[in-house]
This record gives structure tokens, sequence and C-alpha cells, in this order.
């Protein structure tokens, strides 16, 4: 395996979306969702590990999250968890992992991916990340995977695609945020649009530049540290000096700004688990279209809910359609799926009545 | 206090139409649902104590329960516990223990009560029970108390009254089934119906003789162990005899029977909490008409619920209308508040598919 190569992956994430769920203290990314055995997390390092040698594969999260990723990936050395000491969004979080990189192998390569996102197709996404590594070590540009969308889905954002450069390689036209449903069935129909799937390849040097020309204020606290990186004082600078970061994404930052944005357009059985409803997507259904992920649940005159509780807890449920229920220890959850994007709302109504108790 | 008044509390309902609050292992006689640190079988025993002497109450129960008996009523000796080897409905039920009260006492005045039953107006209630015993000493009747109903609830049989005896005391014209809506209406409205509340008094000699004349098979039953009635030898006779009595209710077996029946028309502020709808009526309400009993709940466009859930756990609903949400440990049950009655199939389908597990 090329020893240029890096792989990110950012599993700093609260996923408030999946709450009671996902909590703060344990977040979507490190559990065993589907009940396989294996969390998203160690799901995502399994595939990236046929690639990239593990030495190369590096997360970067929250502190709080240092134990749960240690004792998930126990073949990972420490050195290869960077902890970052403030929640700042991923532009920030993005520009330090490529300083730290950079500093340890300045002709990296650098695949970003988030921790949480479900990928069915292994092979194809396989062939997709070699190609993609391909394609920016002949250029310096910035390379973003765009899924082919297979409905009008309201939740995510879009690339729209301009130029082919090369098999499934396009020059960007826009980056679009979260349409309509009416628009995002154009957006479908039109085949010029795909899902922005928040995974990125560039060289270190590729997105430092970048970075400096469209986050100048990201950058510069980054490079006032820039012999501090590889060395003990990386630990102590970043401390001081991450949180002084501006909380902005990466898109928003970088992505939306730079000229030479490319997009690999791919097909690998992606969901980004973003949702309930994309959990319901990719669930198994009943005769009744409920998606009740093998617990156990007596369902009368009910339809296309979907029922998610520990154990073998049992649900009995009656005149209920088109519900989330999500029951946990402490918490339980009853709202319309057409609502799941509200859930956010409600769990920031829940810290401001209880405090952090139920996050 | 007279020593020849008994008050017997029967206490052996498994209570399914509340599950999964009420469990087979724990019906709802033995919680305490409103949270006021007395379960209901101690608020029926506390009340009783202070008009009948407390060696003169006694429990007719299920052998299972003994135990949890025992330990919420410590002021009773377990003489006072009667242990029904089956469950047999209420008619064999009140037969035991009326063998069993005059073998002790020849003159022996007997109430039986429900033991899950709410009383609002205790004080109304204990002259109500006081004028009550003072009827029956001095009639050879069976005499039962019929509440003045105060909505058309379906849920209850009721009683028509006929001519006035005395007071309070009329003769009974017609025991009804529970009526549907519009009758219940009529009921109401004409001021001749009142509520069955299943509390009943007579003296031993009297519900023998009614029960000899009326179920003669039940009679038949006991009056084989006539001598081993408060012996030793009354423990073994009832367990090798008592689960051959046919399974019926007092009201059906004898009640709609008997000539000389007679009601007692009061209004003590009672409810007979058999249904999540009766404790709403029951329960504090908040401005959108939801009854959360004091649990944390934070409820987005949400009316009329009666959300249940233990201890501090958080319940999160949004769009939900007219339900009963109930959650215990291993268990959620999510209705309609109108499909009340429904539980009871509900839960014989939790039964026929998972045994005896959630019951």
């Amino acid at each position: 395996m090329d020893k240029n190569r890096y792989c990110v992956i950012m599993c700093g994430g609260v996923g408030s979306r999946f709450w009671p769920y996902s909590r703060t203290s344990m977040p979507k990314q490190f559990l065993d969702f589907f009940g396989t055995g294996r969390t998203l997390l160690q799901m995502s390092v399994d595939r990236i590990s046929r690639i990239i040698p593990t030495e190369n594969i590096i997360m970067i999260t929250n502190a709080m999250y240092a134990g749960v990723i240690a004792a998930q990936l126990p073949q990972l050395r420490p050195e290869q968890i960077l902890l970052e000491p403030a929640r700042r969004n991923t532009a920030p979080c993005i520009a330090w992992v490529a300083y730290h990189i950079r500093a340890i192998n300045p002709n990296a390569k650098i695949m970003v991916a988030p921790s949480d996102h479900l990928i069915l197709k292994v092979d194809e996404y396989e062939k997709a990340v070699v190609k993609a590594f391909e394609f920016i070590e002949q250029r310096d540009c910035i390379l973003t995977l765009g899924i082919k969308p297979c409905r009008p889905e309201t939740g995510y954002g879009y690339i729209q695609v301009g130029e082919r450069i090369d098999d499934d390689f396009m020059a960007v036209k826009t980056f679009t945020e979260k349409p309509n449903e009416e628009l995002a069935r154009v957006f479908l129909e039109s085949g010029e649009f795909f899902w922005n799937s928040g995974m990125f390849f560039w060289s270190a040097d590729c997105i430092i530049n970048a970075m400096k020309a469209y986050a100048g204020d990201i950058a510069g606290v980054f490079e006032a540290g820039i012999d501090t990186f590889g060395t003990p004082a990386e630990r102590d600078f970043i401390d001081k000096n991450f949180p002084s970061c501006r909380n902005v994404s990466i898109d928003f930052a970088v992505m939306e700004h730079a000229p030479n944005v490319f997009v690999e357009c791919v097909d690998f059985g992606w969901s980004d688990l973003g949702t309930w409803g994309s959990l319901y997507e990719n669930s198994n259904k009943n005769e009744d279209g409920n998606a009740t992920g093998g617990c156990n649940a007596l369902m009368f005159n009910s339809h296309n809910n979907i029922i998610a509780v520990k154990g073998d807890k049992l649900v009995v449920a009656s005149g209920l359609n088109d519900y989330i229920v999500a029951d946990v220890d402490d918490a339980l959850l009853i709202v319309p799926k057409d609502e799941e994007q509200k859930i956010r709302i409600y769990v920031n109504e829940v810290k401001a009545k209880f405090g952090d108790k139920y996050l």
C-alpha cells in the first residue's frame, strides 16, 4: 500500500438527530447500528484498512471520545487519535489534520471521510477511493465524492456537475444547499446533480493553500504553530489555539470558493444515516411497512413506522402511522417521520429544560 | 367498633387493562398509582380501618400475591389473608370468605370491597359505609353501593333503582350490562341509574343462603367442607376443592337473581380506575389536556394524551393526540385513548406470542 496515502476519519459528531439513541456521550458512530457486531466507526476503519496502511489512518474527534475510540479501535496507536479541545465544525478540524500530517509527511495525499455513513457495495467503494487518490496524485486539486441520487432527498446538499474531465470525474459547477422537494425532483431528473457525500481527497499542500486563500483566519491560527506539528509541543499549542478558530464547515469555508474542485461521481450504496428516515430507507420493513429492526413489536392497525427499542423490550402499538418511536433507558421519543428534521430542535428544548442530563 | 362487622377486600385481580404498568406479578392494586407513598390496596385498608376493627379486615387474593400483601400490610396477621389456589372470579371468592367468616363469627355482617378503587371524599364514604351496615343489620338483604353517575360512562355496569326504602336506600329494579354511549346518556339524564360499584354488604348467612338458592353448584363445593372452615383443615380443603368452582362473577351468579337486593345511592368521589381513561379523568391535565402525572415530558403539538413513564425517564413527543403512552422497563404501550377497552385483547396477543414474559 502507498505510504503517502492517508485517511482521516472525522468522528467527533454528536448526532443529535438520532436522539435518544445517539447521545452526547455515545453518538451514533460509536453504536452497533445494525446489530452486526461492528459499530459504524469500526466499519469505516475496516473498509479503509483494505486500501490505506493502518498507521496512516487518523481519527480526529472531540477529546471526550478518546476512551471509546481507543476501546473500539485497539489497532491504532494513541498518536493516531487527534483530540479537538472544542467543537468547531469541519474546517478547523480539517486544517489541523492537514498541518499535522504534512509535518509528518510533506508528500501526503489525504482522504477525509465521516465515520457514521453506511456503504453497502464495499468493492465499488474501494475502486472509487483508489481512483480518487490516483486523480489527485496527478492534479493539484480538491476532489469530492458525489453520490448518484436515487430519490428526491431534501435532507442533503447537492453538487451540480459541469464538464467531464475523465471517466467518472467531472468539474463542479455549483454546490447547493438542501433543496425543497420540488427542486429536489428537478435535480434528480436532470442527471446533473449528485449528493454531497462529505468525502474529500487532496494533498496536504493543496488543502492548506486553499485554506490560506479562502479561510485565512483559520489558516492563520495554525500557521502560528507551524513548528509544533508532529512534535510534543503540538498538543499544548492545539489546546491553547484551536478553540479560537471560527466555527465553520469545510464546504462553506473552502469548497464553495475554490476554483480547482472536482467531483468523482460514484454509486456504491451510500447512506449518510443522518436521519431516522434514511435509516428507515435502509431497513427491512414488514408487510405493513413497519421497520422494527428485530425489536419485539406487536403492531395493530399501524403502518410505516420506525420502531427502535433496546434489547428485548416489547412495544405494543395501535393506530400509529408514519411515526418514529425510539426508546432507550431514560428517554422515549415519539415523533412523526416527517418531523425528523425537527428532532434537533426538540433536543435543544430538552437541553434548555433539563441541561445535559438526557443528552 | 362493632366486633360483628367485617370487611373483605378482594385483591386478586390481574389488572390487564393497565398493562404494562399493571403486571401479573404486580397488578395495579399493589402500585402507588398517584405517587402518594401509599398503594391502592394500602389506601383501601387505611380507609376501612377507621370503621372496622383491624382484626376483622380480611384479604382474599391469589396465592401468588401472599408476599406482596404481607409486605404492604404488616398490621394484618397471616390468617387474615385468604389465598385462592386458582382464579375463579368473584362468586367463588365471596362464597369461600362467607363460609370462612361465618365459621369464626355466626353473627358476622360483611362488607366486600375491591382493592383498587379511588375514593376522594373519605368522610362521605365513611358515613355511607356505616349507614350500609346499619341497613343490613336491620334487614335480611343484599345491599350494593350505587354511585351517582357524573358522565355517560360506557365502561361500567348500571343499576336501575325503583322504590325508595329509606333515605338513600332504594330497591333495585334491574342490573344492566355496559351500555353504548347513546344509552349511557339516557341513563345519565333519567336520574334512575347508578354505577355498579362492586361494593356489597350482607350478613354471612344471607349471602350463603343466596348462593344456595342461585348458585347451588358453588355453594355445594363449600358445603362439602363445612366442618373445615376456621380450622387447620380449611387450607387443604380449599386447595383441593376451590379450583372445581365455576368461574363466574357475583353479579351474574347471585345479584341479578336475588329478590332482596337493595342499593344505597352514594356520591363520594369514586372511580374504579379500571381504565387509563378513568385515570385520565382523575388526573391533573396541563393546558394542552395532557396528563403527564409528573413525568418529565416535553410535548409539541400534542393534546389530550396520557403519558405514564417511570422514575425520571424523559418523554419527547410531537404530533400525538388522544393517545395513551405507558412505559415500564421492558414494555412500551402506545394506543389511542378510545381503544383502551382493547388493551386486554392486545395483552392476550402478547401472551399468545411471548408467553408470560411480559405479563
